[in-house]
């Protein structure tokens, strides 16, 4: 269930204008456009995009960009565009920010494959490349970079390229898959596949590759009847097990998928749970999860953070932002004025 | 340009009525069935099916597999599927055949990235499970078994497993990928590139995985400048190079790949004289040639071939064939009755 509260019937050319007005004089009229933008659905922000460009001859976004500043900007950014380019931008800032590969493995595990097709052809539409040209392109980059040393000062020319970076293997799979949606289950394949991931858990050589190979073509309902059998031979959840044990980056991301595949309302709990908890508030985190999920499950998951926290989402959220930020992630959470 | 004629009026119904015709009886009327068949378009072909559907209350589909046999039942079953549909069944036969991974690598290199999504849908469809997940499974099956048996005889674990086949790889970044379509051309990346294969080429220990990543991941416009930037620097193509030099399954397959991508209809007129040329004739491979590009650039390839071979491409295929199966084919190719 949303959170968001959009009024069935809306004007696109009166909240272009009145967007403009709030754009006028001195300052901007934030409260303006929150009480606008934060009650609009996908197809609405998209209708008032194209009126604001008919009418203003100039682009929303840009002229946003212009007006306002900070989280609060970032967030409404993030918040006009369609759903696909949004994951696509958050995909590309992700890679460019060091590789921050829980937020790919989060919009390949999470999405449905149409969805996740639509991210990549938004991806191609905005930068010109494909998202799997870019994964392996920062994945990798520090190995490519080793072996050009390497050539340089003359060491043994193909040592260096066999150091195999699996998180690239893991993300590229994850990126490119196009699951089969259904309910069959296969139990023999549930029972053989939970004993490969417990082997990349316990870090068996080899059993990674195995490990990417199960997690990237398999359906959702296959891979949770896996990460079931796995609980009743193990005695432990396999996510609860990598929690314990995990010791690299490979395993974490591994996590990070297990969790987003399995149940992805709890996982964007913990995500948002983190984010507040972080001294200074990962606003970042806080912004992604509330602007994806807004017309989706967010009720759902401020149900499930209320259960595990005892305090409304709404108040957290409150109590760690400021300012227009805050009214407008408030405005998102369903908040009445 | 195609070869297929197909009149733009035709009603669907008397096409089905038409064919029904020509099941009756003793024997099937298969000159009818080429007449009508042989003459519609894939729009048409839909329409007509669906016709039959209403009509008779029978999937013309099965109905012709039990009507006609032979290489001409697998040439119009092939040609009766829409294109996705079609590439999906060659795909998923390829895969159970032993896995004919030329195949595999000519449906992801020479359709585009839209065609190729069609195919991975149509597959799902299909077969309720993904494209990759069967290419995953069929490749790596005997990796899989031979580390079951070390375990069993207590050989060191890891061991085998170690073993990549990288055609699995290229097979699963080939079949995964959505590339990026422009005139964009960066010509530095070209220059490396052109070395990273020219190292896979050579087959130094690693450079694999590196060219997998460039086949698998760059738009066809930089390849393309990539394999030209190759001959170059080397003074002789790279496919021309693979040729000569190409000793494992896995340089064949980078063959085919770089052969589909730089200009596949060279390529279909190659994979049209071996089938001919073979002895026996190798109906599969024409049938698949013939069918799948008699809406698209047959035309064209009957060019080249006649160009490399001084001889018309419906003669040789007249010469080798027989029977309703020639005989269709030849409707395929164009030629007036």
């Amino acid at each position: 269930m949303a959170t968001l509260i959009a009024p069935p019937n809306h004007s696109p050319q009166e909240d272009a204008e009145s967007l403009n007005k709030a754009f006028q004089g001195w300052g901007t009229d934030e409260r303006s456009v929150i009480a606008i933008l934060g009650h609009r659905n996908v197809h609405q922000r998209q209708q008032i995009r194209r009126a604001y460009e008919e009418i203003f001859h100039e682009d929303l976004v840009k002229r946003l960009e212009s007006e306002i500043r900070g989280d609060f900007e970032k967030a409404v950014y993030r918040w006009i565009l369609e759903p696909a380019d949004r994951d696509a931008v958050l995909a590309n800032v992700a890679i460019r920010n060091g590789m921050n590969y829980h937020i790919i493995v989060e919009i390949s595990c999470v999405l449905s494959p149409e969805e996740l097709l639509a991210v990549r052809r938004a991806y191609l539409n905005r930068y010109k490349r494909s998202l799997e040209e870019d994964v392996a392109a920062h994945t990798s980059g520090h190995l490519r970079q080793a072996k050009m040393n390497a050539d340089r000062i003359g060491l043994v020319y193909g040592y260096l390229y066999k150091i195999r970076n699996p998180i690239e293997l893991l993300l590229l799979g994850l990126v490119t898959a196009y699951r089969y949606i259904g309910d069959e289950i296969n139990a023999k394949l549930a029972q053989s596949e939970a004993e490969i991931l417990h082997e990349a858990v316990k870090e068996k050589k080899g059993s990674q590759e195995e490990a990417i190979r199960v997690l990237s073509t398999r359906s959702k309902t296959q891979l949770i009847a896996t990460f079931n059998r796995y609980r009743e031979i193990h005695g432990t959840s396999i996510t609860k097990k990598l929690l314990d044990e995990a010791s690299d980056e490979f395993q974490k991301a591994l996590y990070t998928a297990i969790r987003c595949i399995n149940d992805h309302v709890k996982y964007y709990e913990k995500v948002v749970r983190n984010a507040i908890k972080k001294v200074g508030t990962d606003e970042d985190a806080l912004t992604r999860v509330v602007v994806s999920r807004a017309e989706k499950d967010l009720k759902v998951i401020s149900e499930v953070y209320y259960k595990r926290n005892s305090v409304l989402l709404e108040h957290a959220v409150a109590k760690e932002t400021s300012g227009d930020y805050k009214h407008f992630l408030l405005t998102l959470l369903g908040k009445q004025e």
